[in-house]
């Protein structure tokens, strides 16, 4: 199994290392954080003290590497994969992805470069929140574009898997929309909810109960978390906050004149039975031929309709 | 203890008649549902086949009557009430209160009402959702109008403490306010933000996780229930959507010139922080005099603060 050199060692990039380590992968990471260092040597893990020297040694041996830094730190680190390990077989798992695999022509044109998003995470962060089981069942794209090695794809791939989540095979583009309406659009509304909830003395607060717990709770996340993943995906989440103040509009709207919310409510409870629907329905299983001249249009059409990877048996990706 | 005659038997109504059976007061109920009415027979309590049977039997017993049946139907029962037991001690357990209110002015002018809300629920509805133990450490709201019989309030405190919850001091129209934001609101923006991630193909669902399950679970409530209590609280549910419509509007504005979301996720920030260190801060113990001709006042700004009454000793409420 190929080696893998993460970059970066908070909640993703930290459990990333222990479960690559766990699947019996050689691993080791650099981080420039010394609390996150410090933490994972104690834990037994090998932290290089520079990013190069993990880098070098990630040429040495072929390894994967991992970029595992916040987006702000992306263009930067990828500079220094250019300059230490040129030619590697390159990852990242930054939240948004147009913005990464930009970054990734631009300034590591020679690495083979697949970009990644594993959909699990906690509000907590830094190593020590990290676990070898955080990626367990959990979706996780890995960006398809023209210029994608499918080579790479498939060891990076394997990588996912042994980390115990699902490859969903998807563009840049398609990522990004689609997280601007199931993250980015949840983390605003939550904010725009806790404010309303909260800029309007105690009685509110004091009677809050479930559906208003629910509804906030990921405002409690680290505000430079939120604002650095919503801010990075700024074109797709315009667009998703336009949809939901249309939505919220036509709502205000109709109760205001006829006074009835049954389009609004329909809409919300077919929208939570088509999540429910996809969530209980057993994806069918199938396989797709990695060597066949249009496995890149199949793995695409596997994303669009909700489907995963959950295997790679010689030239095939086993779906389900 | 005086008698209670509960009006519905759903997940509140059936709840209350065993809370209060289990507390060791006489109770009984009565319903137009056979489904609800049989399945409280087969678990042992007192159902009247008929609404009107029950109010006499209230009346001759001089019990407390709850009307815990949908808004729709609150004109009818107080109605009911009216022609079976004029001067009884009436409350209710509907989740907006400015129009029951009104309708008990309207309908039942002679019962000495006080509107109530228990701020429990699940999803689920009818009999057989419900449970002696839902209101454990609930707050649970009783108006205060200007024309409120404390006598016949202290009477309802002390069956809504014998039901395991607390009551909280609120006149019709702060409760209205208060509940808009953090109960009607909440199911609006799940409705929309469940519809914003459905209608656009299956990646979105594939990729959906925490911030999206939990923004979206009430859009699960059957659609007549939620639209029945937002379309019921309509003008104060109008004042919260305007909030939210002017904070995301704010937001969509500075994240399309500026890009940054740092007001937006501040705000929400700490409106998160303030929920939770209400929840997390013992709230001062106290003692207010129901006696005293200050104790309206006293009453209001003790809910007005957050607080709750979690005891009645004598002319006493003891809060905290």
């Amino acid at each position: 199994m190929r080696p893998v050199c993460v970059i970066g060692l908070g909640l993703i990039g930290g459990s990333l290392l222990r479960a690559a380590s766990a699947a019996g992968r050689e691993a080791w990471g650099a981080t420039a954080s010394t609390v996150d260092t410090e933490a994972a040597k104690v834990d037994g893990f090998r932290v290089e003290s520079r990013v190069d020297v993990a880098l070098r040694l990630a040429r040495e041996r072929d390894a994967i590497v991992v970029v595992a830094v916040p987006l702000p730190e992306v263009d930067l680190t990828l500079s220094t994969v250019a300059r230490n390990a040129p030619d590697c077989l390159l990852t990242d798992v930054v939240s948004v992805k147009a913005p990464v695999v930009e970054a990734a022509r631009q300034f590591a044109g020679r690495a083979r470069f697949v970009g990644g998003h594993p959909m699990a995470g906690t509000s907590a962060s830094g190593w020590a929140a990290g676990s070898a089981d955080l990626f367990k069942d959990a979706a996780w794209v890995l960006t398809i574009e023209d210029e994608t090695d499918l080579g790479a794809w498939r060891e990076v791939a394997q990588l996912v898997l042994d980390c115990g989540a699902q490859p969903v095979p998807a563009s840049a583009a398609a990522h990004d929309d689609a997280v601007a309406r199931i993250s980015h659009l949840p983390h605003l509304l939550a904010a725009v909810l806790a404010a309303v909830g909260a800029d309007s003395g105690m009685l509110p607060l004091a009677l809050a109960a479930g559906s208003y717990t629910d509804g906030t709770r990921v405002a409690g996340t680290r505000p430079e978390l939120v604002r650095a993943m919503c801010e990075g995906n700024r074109a797709s989440l315009l667009d998703a906050v336009d949809d939901a103040l249309g939505r919220l509009g036509a709502a205000r709207g109709a109760l205001a004149s006829t006074g009835s919310l049954g389009a609004t409510v329909g809409a919300g409870h077919r929208g939570w039975q088509a999540l429910n629907e996809y969530r209980t329905t057993p994806r069918p299983a199938g396989r797709i031929d990695l060597s066949a001249p249009d496995s890149r249009e199949a793995l695409l059409a596997l994303g669009a309709r909700g489907g995963r990877i959950v295997g790679l048996e010689g030239d095939f990706a086993v779906t389900g």
